[in-house]
C-alpha cells in the first residue's frame, strides 16, 4: 500500500479525497487525513477500508514528524501560511509534496534540497492557480512548436455562481472565501502590459475599467484586472510579450455596482468604526454620507454618488437591504469591510440547492510567418452539490491527480514547481477531460488592442 | 547671559533666532546654534555677539550632551523623529526644551520625569500646530468662563501663496515640504463628528466634500477635511460636541482638480514604475490610461474622467505641462507620487520675489442659557521674502516667545505639554499682536449643519 497524507479536510478536499479513495483499490492507496479537528477527518472519509482519519496539529512538531515519516507523500490542503513546517519535514524525510496555493518565498528556498534528495514539490495545482496554468501552457507550447510567437497573453477566471441558481441582481454568490471578495483589488495598482506599454490602474478606478468576454452558451461576463498580471512573465517564457493581463470574472453590471462600495469607503479594512455593534445597516451606510437634517439617506446616497433612481444599480442596493433600520451590525469594533461582508453574506451565501460555477477564458495571440493570430479558449465547471461544489472539483481533482502521477512516477522532474511542463499539464488534462473539465478553443481574427489590425 | 541651545538651522529657524537675537541684549541672552552643518548655523547668525554656532550631529551623544548640558533651555527645530534623544538629555541635565512638532508616544513618556524635575517640555508651538491651539483655546475659555457650552469647532488652516504672488490657475505654491502636500490625506478615511454623528470619507472622496470659507479682504477659500479631526477632543474638554472637524484650506477649485490625480493613481506611493527615468511626462500620464491606436493621450484622459474641453479643470492640467512629450521624467526607480511632486515643482515652486500666506479659521459654536451663537475668527499672515515667509514666521515666532517666557519664568507648569492653558496662550497671542499675527472675531448665526436651526 502506498501512503498517502492529506492534511487539512477543508471544503477543497472532499473531491480530492473522493478521487483517491475511488482508486484507492486498483492504485493500491492508504490515505490518511489529518485535520485539528478528528471528526472534519472521519467525516470524509467515511467507513472506506482503504482510509483512517488521524488528530494532527500542524504546530505539534512531534506528531506532525510522525504523520509525515509515515506516509510516501504529503498534501497540505492548509491555508497557504500553514504549508512551510510540513515541506521542511517533507525534506527530512524524503517525502513529495503537493499544495494548491501560490509559491511562497520560504517554499522557494527548498528547491535545491529538493532537487538534491531527487522530491516533487508541485504547487498552484488548483484552479486559479493551477487548471489556468496547465492550459494556457499546453496552448502556449503548441504554438511554440508550430513555429509562432506570442505576442498577447489574457487570462481570466470566475467563481460564480451557477445559471440556474442564479437569482440576484448581482448575479454573484460566495463561492469561496467571502473576506477576498470584499477586499480584492486593494493595494497597489494593479499592473500589466497593453500593447508593450506598462498600465496602472488604482483601486478606485479598477471596477471601470473592465473588459467583456463572451463564453458560448453562458452569454456575456466582464473582468476586471488582478493586482499584478506580470507575475508568471518569465516562468511561461513571455520575453517580448505586447499585452499580458490577467483579471477575475463576473457577470456583466456587477463591478459598476461594487465601484459604489469601493468609491463610499465600504471595502477599507484599514480602520474601525465607532460603536458598530450598535449600528443599523442604514446607520453604517449613513457613516459615509454627508449630514443632512432634511434629506434621507437614500437621496444622499443616490445625490453623492450620482445615481439615477431608475438606475439599475440602485436596484442592487436596495436588493441587499443595506438602508434597513432594523437589521443591526452586531460587530463589535468591526472595520468598514467586516461590516459589508456580513451585510453580503445576508444575500449571497449559497443555499443547500444552490450551484456553484468556475468560467475561466484564455486568450492567445501569436505572430507566425509574419501573420498574426488569435485563439481563445473557454471553459466552464458547474458544481454538483454543496459538497461536490465546482470550486471543489477544480481546486481538488488536479491536486489529487498530481499526487497520483508523482507517485507512479509520471511526474518525476524533481524540485519547488508549478504545473507548467508539458510533463505535468498533458496527463492531467487529458484525465480532467473524463470528469467535464474541458476547454474549447475557438480560432479568432486578432485583434489585440488594435482594431485598425482586424 | 541666559544661554538658548537651537538645534536645526532650517527654513523655520531664520525667524526664530532673529527674534531671539533682536531680545539678546535686553533680555541678556546668548544664542547658540547647532547644525550638521556649522555654515547652515553660521549663516543664521552672521557676526551676532550675543551668538555662536557650532556643529552637531545629533546622533552623536557626547557632543549632544555636552551642548544640552551647556545650555539654559534647549529649542529642537528637527524633524520630529530627531527630538526623542536631546528630550532625554534635557531630562538627565535637568534642562527645559521646546519643539514646534507633534508630541510622540516616547516624548509623552518623558512627561512624569519632566514634571518631577520641574521642566517645562512645550510642543506643538508653532503655526499648526501651535497658533491654531492658542487662538482657539483663548476663545473657548472665553466661552466658557461666560457659562457657554462648546458644541461645535471647526479649525482649518492653509500654507498658500500670497495674493500679490498668486498667478498660476491654482492659486497654490508650494511654500512648505511638498511632498507633504502630494501625499496628504491618504491611509485611513478621515474620521470627524458632524452633528453628533462619527462621519468616514475615503481618499477617493476626500478631495469632493469640501466646506467653503470667507475671509474678509481675501475672498472664498475651500477647505478639506484633516485624516484624524477628533484628536483633540479630549485635550480641548470636547466631551459632548456635536461637531468637531479639522480641515485644511486652499483656494476654491484647488481639490477638485486636484481629485484629478487622485483617481488616475498618481499620488501612489507605494509602487514604482516601470523605467520611470526615461518616461517623458506625457508617457507618465499615459501609463494611467488604456491603451489606445488612434485616440491622443488628452482624449483618452478627458474620456477616462469625463472633463469636457472647455473645463477649467482641463486648463489646469494643461498648464502644469502634464501633457509634454519633451519634458522628462529622469526620476530613477520612482512613486507614482515622486514623478507628480517633479511635475509639480517645475509650476508651484516660489520665485525669489513671490510672497506666501497662512490663513486660519475657526469655527466656535455654543449654548447658552437655551440659544446658541456662533463666533468666527480668521487670521491672515503674508510673508515678507523668502526668508522671512508667513510660515517661518508663524512657525518660529511662538517657538522663541514660549522659550523666553520659560527662561522667564511666565511658563512654569512643568511636564510635556502643548499650549493649550492660558499661563502660555495669553502672553504669546498678546505679543503676536505686535508681529501683525492677530484673529479678527465676528458674531455670526448659528446654523450648525442644520439650516433649520437659522
Amino acid at each position: 500500500m502506498r501512503k498517502i497524507l492529506v492534511i487539512g479536510s477543508g471544503k477543497s478536499a472532499s473531491y480530492l479525497i473522493k478521487y483517491l479513495l475511488d482508486k484507492s483499490d486498483s492504485e493500491n492507496l492508504h490515505i490518511i487525513v489529518g485535520d485539528i479537528k478528528l471528526s472534519n477527518a472521519k467525516k470524509l472519509i467515511g467507513d472506506h477500508r482503504n482510509a483512517n482519519a488521524i488528530a494532527l496539529d500542524v504546530f505539534d512538531a512531534s506528531s506532525r514528524e510522525k504523520a509525515v515519516q509515515n506516509a510516501d507523500i504529503v498534501v497540505s490542503m492548509l491555508p497557504a501560511r500553514f504549508h512551510i513546517e510540513v515541506a521542511k519535514d517533507c525534506i527530512t524525510f524524503g517525502k513529495h509534496m503537493v499544495t494548491a496555493s501560490y509559491v511562497s518565498e520560504e517554499m522557494l528556498k527548498l528547491n535545491k534540497p529538493a532537487i538534491q534528495k531527487g522530491l516533487v514539490f508541485m504547487n498552484e495545482i488548483g484552479v486559479d492557480p493551477g487548471i489556468d496554468h496547465m492550459s494556457a501552457m499546453q496552448v502556449i507550447d503548441r504554438i511554440r512548436d508550430n513555429g509562432g510567437k506570442i505576442i498577447l497573453f489574457e487570462s481570466f477566471t470566475g467563481g460564480l455562481v451557477a445559471p440556474e441558481s442564479d437569482n440576484n441582481l448581482w448575479n454573484y454568490k460566495f463561492t469561496w472565501n467571502p473576506r477576498n471578495v470584499v477586499l480584492a483589488g486593494q493595494g497597489s495598482a494593479a499592473k500589466f502590459l497593453q500593447e508593450k506599454s506598462y498600465k496602472y490602474i488604482p483601486y478606485n478606478r479598477l471596477f471601470r475599467r473592465t473588459e467583456f468576454l463572451e463564453v458560448d452558451g453562458y452569454g456575456r461576463f466582464e473582468a476586471y484586472a488582478n493586482r499584478d498580471s506580470l507575475k508568471y512573465q518569465t516562468a511561461y517564457g513571455f520575453k517580448d510579450i505586447h499585452t499580458l493581463y490577467r483579471g477575475t470574472m463576473r457577470r456583466v453590471g456587477f463591478s459598476r455596482a461594487w465601484n459604489i462600495f469601493v468609491l463610499l469607503g465600504m471595502t477599507d479594512d484599514s480602520y474601525v468604526i465607532e460603536d458598530s455593534e450598535n449600528m443599523s445597516y442604514r446607520d453604517y451606510v449613513n457613516a459615509f454620507l454627508p449630514y443632512s437634517p432634511t434629506d434621507s439617506v437614500e437621496l444622499k446616497f443616490r445625490h453623492a454618488l450620482k445615481i439615477d433612481q431608475d438606475d439599475i444599480v440602485w436596484d442592487k442596493l436596495e436588493e441587499l437591504d443595506i438602508f434597513s433600520e432594523t437589521k443591526m451590525v452586531e460587530l463589535q469594533r468591526a472595520t468598514p469591510a467586516q461590516i459589508l461582508q456580513k451585510i453580503l453574506m445576508d444575500s449571497w451565501t449559497l443555499s443547500s440547492e444552490d450551484k456553484d460555477m468556475i468560467v475561466m477564458y484564455h486568450k492567445f495571440g501569436y505572430e507566425k510567418d509574419g501573420k498574426r493570430y488569435q485563439i481563445d479558449a473557454t471553459m466552464v465547471t458547474i458544481g454538483e452539490d454543496e459538497t461536490y461544489t465546482a470550486m471543489a472539483k477544480t481546486v481538488g481533482l488536479p491536486v489529487a491527480m498530481a499526487t497520483l502521477d508523482i507517485l507512479n512516477g509520471k511526474i518525476k522532474t524533481p524540485g519547488v514547481q508549478i504545473p507548467i511542463s508539458k510533463e505535468v499539464y498533458e496527463p492531467i488534462l487529458e484525465e480532467l477531460k473524463d470528469y467535464g473539465i474541458q476547454f474549447t478553443e475557438k480560432e479568432v481574427p486578432y485583434l489585440g488592442y488594435n482594431p485598425l489590425n482586424a
